[in-house]
């Protein structure tokens, strides 16, 4: 799993990774299920401690969630990888899967509204949003390396890359913008597939929707498939956008309908196998 | 008062200063009584998710704890010193009195064992003192510079200083290391007068009778006397150790005895009501 870590940040002296924390407490078991971030169970002296001090508060930073970060710093202060402190964290937390950070470097994604530039925490998070976003862009672009890892890959069977529901500019696009990443899809000749983040025109969660309008897109499924545009060889969307998605199908890129909105574990076993059995009726095209 | 940093220390990516906090909590009336370090009432999920995550355990950091530690890390980070972030937290926690770290620049103890050098809080916290101390050192002593506001005190009376009971080795020594500190002292013509942290033999907490018998000494107030030679002007013991300072009185030195055994705020209060008076007899003799 390839992990976005153009919103990580320093905050409180802290290296903050809140994507692969997000993937890491889900995959874990411990995420919150009432914010989307953060752990299950959390308390937050810490935090009153902070206020108490005059110390900032806009990012809430949870007891439990705090280890990560401080035991994240202190071996990335030491030298080591990002991808060698989350493989561990994963370790520690009993996850199986493999997750990566998109990259090792600095890669920031950098909001910009109007003639403002802004640090994507202090959009997504201190402003909550609340600025039209008119460009993005993203800090040590050029020379940001995506995760060795990727080279290194030992795959038997033809590789399948799905393209999560997340946010397509601001947690996708960052990882695409790595030098070479395309490159790397390309040359891998793995099934691309994309999942649409918006449902009936709105997004199930975050600002994705409102993204698109101030960019002067229309938020539409079809919209993103447009986006992604021919880094994917099919597209999956929800059956209330199947209608709207047929101008994609007949440019050459299937288009599968099925229920994207995942409310429950059952919700989320069967998008998965949904998107694996569309993965094979690809590859079964190709050959 | 002119606190010691020479036990400040990295952890977890943290710039933890152990006496400054102490001070300040004892201060703020935020210490907890029962360990002699950290908040009352503090709580430990950030500790216990560390441990869930592999991480060093054998500091204990408390969630309140770490507020302190997070803004004062970040702020150190972004170049500020020490003293302007210690008087920061200060008067954010209702701290009229004004605490100086004792340089803003870095010195640290160490404490060597026969052949090896122990990093302070490896020897203090992970090891528990449990190894012999055969001497004592100050890493950075030739370049740190004494706290600056030494030399813009504005004092229209003259100057009394207190050598507080904490450990003479461990605690004072590295103040005193400070080049220039000890003329500082000379110049500023101050009274100078020492608390035995030494009562009957014994240390009322820490290792300071533990290690004096390391290193060839008596565990007693008169050593600890001899230890500040002619430093000071005067010696405050406890009563029971009155017979055992004659020596010290007889160099020129005289010695105050007194209960130096502080239970509760009251003794804490006729303690330095006694030195202060005593500080005025020493005054009265100068003139």
């Amino acid at each position: 799993m390839l992990v976005n870590t153009g919103d990580d940040f320093e905050h409180l002296g802290l290296h903050i990774s809140p994507d692969l924390d997000t993937v890491m407490y889900t995959l874990a078991g411990i995420a919150n299920p009432a914010t989307g971030w953060g752990v299950v169970g959390e308390t937050w002296n810490f935090m009153d401690q902070i206020d108490r001090l005059g110390g900032p508060t806009w990012f809430r930073l949870g007891d439990r969630d705090l280890a990560t970060h401080a035991v994240r710093t202190e071996r990335l202060k030491r030298g080591e990888t990002l991808s060698a402190v989350t493989a561990d964290l994963c370790r520690a937390l009993g996850i199986r899967a493999t997750v990566l950070p998109m990259t090792d470097d600095r890669l920031r994604t950098i909001v910009h509204s109007e003639e403002k530039r802004l640090a994507f925490q202090d959009y997504f998070v201190r402003m909550k949003c609340a600025v039209p976003v008119t460009k993005l862009s993203f800090d040590g672009e050029a020379s940001a390396r995506y995760n060795p890892a990727l080279d290194q890959l030992n795959v038997k069977e033809p590789l399948a890359i799905i393209i999560c529901p997340s946010n397509p500019y601001l947690s996708i696009d960052p990882i695409l913008a790595l030098p070479g990443l395309r490159d790397w899809i390309a040359r891998s000749g793995a099934v691309v597939i994309a999942v649409s983040p918006i449902i009936g025109g709105a997004a199930v969660r975050g600002p994705a929707a409102k993204i698109m309008r101030e960019l002067g897109l229309e938020p539409s499924a079809a919209a993103v498939g447009l986006h992604y545009g021919s880094l994917i060889d099919g597209f999956v969307v929800d059956d209330i956008d199947a209608a709207g998605t047929t101008e994609i199908a007949a440019s050459g890129r299937p288009v599968l309908s099925t229920q994207t909105l995942m409310r429950d574990a059952s919700d989320r076993i069967k998008l998965a196998s949904d998107c694996l059995a569309f993965v094979q009726d690809l590859l079964r095209q190709r050959s």
